[in-house]
């Protein structure tokens, strides 16, 4: 009944009664019985047993016990004097191949105390995946390597937290890691050769919990790792269905999460189908010669009003590269001031911006670009450019995540109309223009009303679950309910994905509002402005 | 359902099904799921799950899991390639002060397959087991030193039953230990200081399932210690209950465990009531200066009869000294052949073998002494003798014991008539020859066929649990429906103990067969015999 009302940590404060002769009951047995009668079934490890005496004695009864849920009761994780219930905390983290991000939330009031991110320590073994996987293959000395390195991430990240908020790993009574079924298996030291093998059998699915310290985690408590449905839809897809939650409701939600990877899924309480595909780097920035991360100087933000760009960088700094969403941006307002057309062409000659550079793959040939900042206002005082290349590759990548949604949900036989909401997650989606993502075509044009930008959805739904115990049921239930359809089998994918290599589309039809907006701003470009053209 | 018959460790064959593109359940999956379909849940530590790939694969998913139960459900220990179940094992460990013994046995059959013994090697920080708890208190490095000497001696047993055997601690599927509430506290690392201070409230009176790795035992599944009733009233003692069955009869029984400490239990289906008390270290052969432990060389039977003196020692070697049991016929003997007095003094001149010896505690004293063997028979070439001082001390600690009994009964509102079954425990009453503990008042004088001897009880549950799960319930009941009375505050104990300094007590009238029995031998012993009178 009082569990209810807990997460996957808490802490109790006990007066337990001093031994006498009428009551000769062990320490252990004190200890337990006394939070039975509070309703708690709980473990005691060996540690924390051997600990009792001559503690709880001295303690005169008043301690406060330590509780980290273990998946089927509590554990009592440690014992401290008097009543240091007010303190008690719980991580969050998302896992991510990139970035790892962690939130520190208070269990009494599920406030965030502290949110802190790093980038992966991974990434020295391989920027992409794959170089990880194949740095572990049949060396099980790499991969306890990996698992080491992953483990002190989160350590660091815990040092950075508590840098922050005061709150030190000691007092984090439970951890939630959601992350890919790659990022599951360095992190538990599992083989993660089979989830890129046919027939793509994971080592496991299933995540669990584990003893911080198992696992080389700096905390007393258990760190519970999410499931994962197949091996591309990992438990960070979980956890962002869980803070999503469609899978109660009737009408029809599509999630998608575009990053490196991009997973969807489609469904609601009565079926849910998932699918996913490799979206490229490119939504991450990595694509363009000066493509970035979201750091300090990327360009984020671009408006082209009659021929004059605008730009808008991460801290307010001088622009060093541009991100994600800056390319967002910036593609959809060539497209909409005409100066790409809807091929991805640029229009030599609309912009003094647009100029010739050297091909930085053929010096000998050149190509056009769009300067979208000079030499003189850049960090580093030279032209960053975003090239023709440059825009074939994003156009490429939009295509793919654009197809990948739009075969999965013709594989469903869903249509627009019928998606009652469009969840987009991800640390992409969330700075992401919802108003130029749709006019570059990466998500259909539907009414913006049905769109639900959830952020970074996967360390949300981490953060959720530390809080409250009876989402483990649900947790469960997506991962089993989920019906996953490894992609990239369709025979019309190709068609399907030349098709969209159009800005939005082929056929423009399709995107009404951007349809309108092209028609406004050709009515407004017409009003003349000087020099830029 | 299939658990029913099943003890604490098991090993089961699996076919698992290879990973394929319409079945690509993780090998976790794969694994527990088809334990699952076998009737088994399992959890899955991380070692074990670190450990299934490649090697499920390579193994072709045929392959033995080694299971181990963990207090609710079975734990995978670890994974064999091909069919190895036939072979699996566990070990009973029977932890007591002075002497650890072990046997293993085959969880097919419920067959032994080794039995050792050796001495505890946290002897040589303490003779008495009150040396040892001096030892470690307040001091954690005292205690962890004894907790790994014994964690050492039953490695040391599992050596021993290796070579006996060939059955390694590796192939140990599970453990159980039953020992008195300080062995429990020292083989789990708990203070054993409250034991012996009032309000006499241990540690923990519980045991448990611990990993063995987890207390140095080098198996890998869990060893189950077995829970006290109280301070001293330990797990040897609900073993040995265990064993003799009596708690689930309606007839009255009454369980005796005499060694350095005396435990006594009462009851049947309805009521179990006990207590226990300090026996001495006679009965242990400790208080005789040739007193000795029932190794060879040993005497541990002697005989009477018109006056010869015939010996019967351990190994058939020549006596090196004398044992628990030897001691208690040639007490009953001389008793019976008149060379000591119902008061136990020897009586000078009965025999050439009453000699006068020097008082080993004051040597300008001297004392009368039985020499049951002389210098030319001995091992070492001197005259082995049982002292006046010897029978006193013998025959209080006799008196202790048969108090305890006395009193316990009484306390409970018992006679010797009510009880229908006398159940003798413990490796002392084993070697004890049943007559002789009656002549001399060990015991009560009740029809014989009421005694059942039933050896080391302590170590026979142990071995009993491992291949029957269900006697866990059994155990958890027996600890929990033990009333237990502290002893030694009883205003007419003392009263009682002296009246039973006698042989076989004041009133022989108590004592039918003894007294039949003097009657037969002073008839006998009036035939003259040559030279010994």
């Amino acid at each position: 009944m009082n569990q209810k009302t807990y997460g996957l940590g808490r802490k109790i404060y006990l007066e337990l009664q001093p031994p006498a002769e009428e009551d000769a009951r062990g320490d252990r047995e004190r200890l337990l019985e006394e939070l039975e009668a509070q309703g708690i079934r709980a473990a005691l490890p060996l540690s924390v047993l051997r600990s009792l005496y001559p503690f709880c004695r001295e303690a005169e009864g008043r301690v406060t016990a330590a509780l980290g849920w273990q998946g089927e009761k509590w554990e009592v994780l440690g014992l401290e004097a008097g009543n240091t219930a007010r303190s008690q905390y719980g991580a969050a983290v998302d896992l991510g191949s990139t970035t790892i991000m962690m939130e520190v939330i208070d269990l009494n009031t599920g406030e965030k105390v502290a949110s802190q991110s790093i980038f992966n320590p991974q990434i020295p073994y391989g920027e992409e995946i794959l170089s990880r996987i194949f740095y572990t293959k049949d060396q099980p000395d790499h991969l306890m390597e990996l698992q080491k390195k992953t483990a002190e991430g989160v350590n660091r990240l815990l040092r950075l937290c508590e840098n922050e908020s005061g709150v030190s790993g000691s007092d984090i009574l439970c951890m939630t890691v959601a992350g890919n079924t790659t990022m599951t298996h360095l992190l538990l030291g599992l083989f993660p050769w089979p989830v890129f093998e046919t027939p793509f059998a994971p080592v496991a699915k299933e995540g669990g919990f584990f003893l911080g310290a198992e696992l080389g985690i700096e905390i007393p408590g258990y760190a519970y790792v999410f499931p994962a449905a197949a091996n591309y839809l990992g438990g960070d897809i979980i956890s962002g269905l869980l803070e999503a939650g469609f899978d109660r409701e009737k009408e029809l939600s599509v999630f998608i999460d575009i990053g490196t990877n991009g997973e969807l899924v489609a469904g609601n309480s009565e079926f849910l189908l998932a699918g996913a595909g490799a979206a490229g780097p490119a939504l991450e920035g990595g694509i363009s010669r000066y493509g970035m991360r979201a750091e300090a100087g990327a360009v984020d933000g671009v408006s082209l009003v009659r021929g004059r760009l605008d730009l808008h960088t991460i801290g307010g700094e001088k622009p060093r590269g541009i991100c994600g969403s800056g390319i967002t941006e910036l593609l959809a307002e060539l497209f909409l001031e005409g100066w790409v057309d809807s091929a991805g062409s640029l229009n030599e000659g609309c912009s003094e911006r647009i100029i010739k550079v050297k091909n930085h793959l053929d010096p000998e040939k050149e190509e056009l670009a769009v300067c979208y900042a000079w030499a003189e206002e850049s960090a580093q005082g030279e032209d960053l450019v975003f090239t023709q290349s440059d825009i074939r590759e994003f156009i490429r990548t939009k295509a793919a995540a654009h197809t990948m949604v739009e075969y999965l949900l013709s594989e469903f036989g869903l249509e627009g109309e019928e998606i009652s909401r469009f969840y987009l997650a991800g640390g992409f989606g969330t700075h992401l223009n919802l108003e130029a993502a749709v006019t570059i075509g990466l998500y259909p044009d539907l009414p913006r009303e049905k769109f639900r930008i959830l952020g970074n959805a996967s360390l949300k739904g981490a953060a959720r679950l530390l809080t409250d115990q009876k989402a483990l049921e649900e947790v469960r239930r997506l991962a089993e309910r989920i019906t996953y359809l490894q992609f990239g089998n369709a025979g019309d994918f190709l068609e399907k994905m030349y098709k969209a290599q159009f800005l939005p589309y082929t056929d423009l039809e399709q995107y009404p509002t951007v349809k309108e907006k092209l028609r406004e701003r050709r009515t407004k470009t017409r009003e003349p402005r000087g020099g830029e053209r």
